[in-house]
């Protein structure tokens, strides 16, 4: 069996009696039931991810952030130079963007992974050279990827999911840069809703009106390129046959990145709309590998609200963020933390010696 | 001049300099400009308080939990026994309630001050009497408290402000513990605001149909017995009588405690409704005291809603919490932590050798 193939088998559902031992627990601590809200919810299916009940404390955290370069920038999608994205990597090395800034704070790792940068970047500590492609093809004119990239790309992300694990990470925290990929995003997410292209295409980190209307007609062409004619309901292609027409080499590997995590039984907090689209290529491969993922935030993109709708996730943050790296991520980690803390720390009404309510 | 007009009369406006110096640094950062949403605008708005940018990190924090009774739980407006706002105040000593479990994961300090629990507490460590009255008046028949109690608590939270402060926090939270201080909170709303008690009277930490239509018929009557005939306009009442008609010794407690952070341009972060209704009234004693409030969640009371709609704050975080003690606004101090930290760390275009967008 393929490593892809393996992942996916070794990928169980939620325990359900480590959730219930929660949900039990949560009714035991001195606060009013259900007052900590969604991040009772939360801490109820990290218990099922987990399988047992506390769940470990999602620390170690380490955001993997793969970057890789889009053909689709020849069609004008975006002001920013193609070369941003191997600067960004250097400047992810050098510690200075805000996902170094935000992994610091909160004691989270960063381990940068070249999937598909267009250029060959120096060797320098904490980067990672796993490329299976230098850059995609233009998703307007051919497919994203040949099936041997896609296929390389996701089991990257699963390595880099396993070696992770293996270090001792207990949540994994999906990462992202490659200049133009809102574009495949906004196509990918297209693909698996059904939805039509203007309503899952944005304004990714800041372009203009005229800008806007191109990236539109520019996932419209791909999309009938690729799929044909589309009926508003999610496609039922080959996910990785979707993903090889659609995607970036990035999306495929934090679609293996996210498997990789659930077959491990360790959550997987999800950053943006790319995060988002790579989501919805890895449960449309493996279904349970949903409950492992937990939403960061939601972004600023409509795509993203869309992929989260699908994938029935509701986000921590919602701080009309728009930057990706990880960083959406990255805030919500405190709050994933603060939920397992809870089961472990809080006090219980009998040995507080609190009265319950009448 | 007394201590409540000396700290009103200290409270400056935001400094106009320093949020345009945080504007400008943040478009040199590596990142699409806004991208980073409203932890943008709130970087800008942190260096408006302090007067400086980058402002200073915000850090250590405190989270003070001003503990009170509340004479109106006579009236069966929840189903909590009295004895509970002692017994948590024990637990808050003991270090189990959630708001110690969030205060540790987040190195913030937590002090706990009785400012009118019905019943005389032993002395503890972390523990600070200043009680202003044992508990408040039933405000469905007379004024919850007299002129002098009411400026006992004000004075109360502004003297717990400065001495947080003089130990070196530069971020204050607000917490608070009292059984039945949703009532009085939604008393003070609907005074402060306008709005008719059915709109901003919820279910507190988990009441009943029953319980809940008697809690509204409560704040209705302390309503018409306060201030009379009402026309959906705030009412113009001198804000420390409406304090005293309507409040718990904790919301004077908390609206003085947002006075004495603005007075020492720290950021004071407002948890749940308790704090959303003090601020009303710290901000009906001194406008400019709003603009050092930071709103660190939208709770599921929605009274909450109206308050922060009125204070014209958007929340950091949304998750349907409805626990008091400091915690919402605590899950919202690394937010705002990462929000400054932005300004102090992140490298610029220039220095990281990134291009800039075309």
């Amino acid at each position: 069996m393929d490593l892809i193939a393996e992942t996916i088998a070794a990928i169980r559902p939620l325990d359900e009696a480590a959730m219930s031992a929660a949900r039990e627990h949560q009714d035991r601590l001195t606060k009013p039931r259900g007052a900590l809200g969604a991040l009772e919810e939360l801490s109820v299916r990290l218990a099922g991810i987990a399988g047992v009940c506390p769940p470990p404390m999602p620390e170690p955290a380490a955001v993997a952030v793969f970057a890789a370069d889009h053909g689709v920038h020849a069609q004008g999608v975006t002001p920013w130079p193609q070369e941003v994205t191997a600067q960004m990597v250097q400047n992810f090395l050098a510690g200075g963007a805000v996902v170094n800034v935000f992994a610091r704070q909160f004691g989270a790792g960063v381990r940068v992974i070249d999937v598909g940068v267009k250029t060959d970047l120096p060797p320098a500590d904490g980067l990672v050279v796993k490329k299976a492609a230098h850059g995609t093809a233009d998703l307007t004119r051919e497919p994203a990827m040949t099936p041997e990239q896609v296929r390389a790309a996701v089991e990257a992300g699963i390595e880099v999911a396993r070696d992770l694990v293996a270090e001792g990470h207990r949540c994994l925290i999906t990462g992202d840069m490659g200049i133009a990929n809102t574009t495949a995003s906004a196509a990918l997410i297209a693909a698996f809703t059904g939805r039509a292209a203007e309503n899952v295409t944005g304004y990714g980190t800041g372009i203009d009106d005229i800008t806007h209307d191109r990236k539109i007609k520019v996932v419209r062409t791909a999309l009938d390129r690729a799929l044909g004619s589309r009926d508003g309901t999610p496609t039922t292609a080959d996910p990785l046959t979707v993903l090889a027409e659609l995607g970036g080499l990035e999306h495929a590997a934090i679609a293996g990145f996210i498997l990789g995590g659930a077959a491990a039984r360790v959550p997987v907090l999800l950053d943006g709309v790319i995060a988002g689209a790579a989501a919805l290529a890895a449960t449309a491969l493996a279904p349970a590998a949903r409950d492992a993922c937990v939403a960061g935030h939601r972004s600023a993109e409509p795509g993203h609200a869309a992929a989260l709708w699908h994938l029935e996730l509701g986000p921590l943050v919602e701080l009309e963020l728009r930057l990706g790296e990880g960083t959406g991520a990255l805030l919500a980690l405190p709050l994933v933390q603060a939920a397992v803390r809870v089961l472990h720390e809080v006090a219980t009404f009998d040995s507080a010696g609190v009265a319950d309510k009448a």
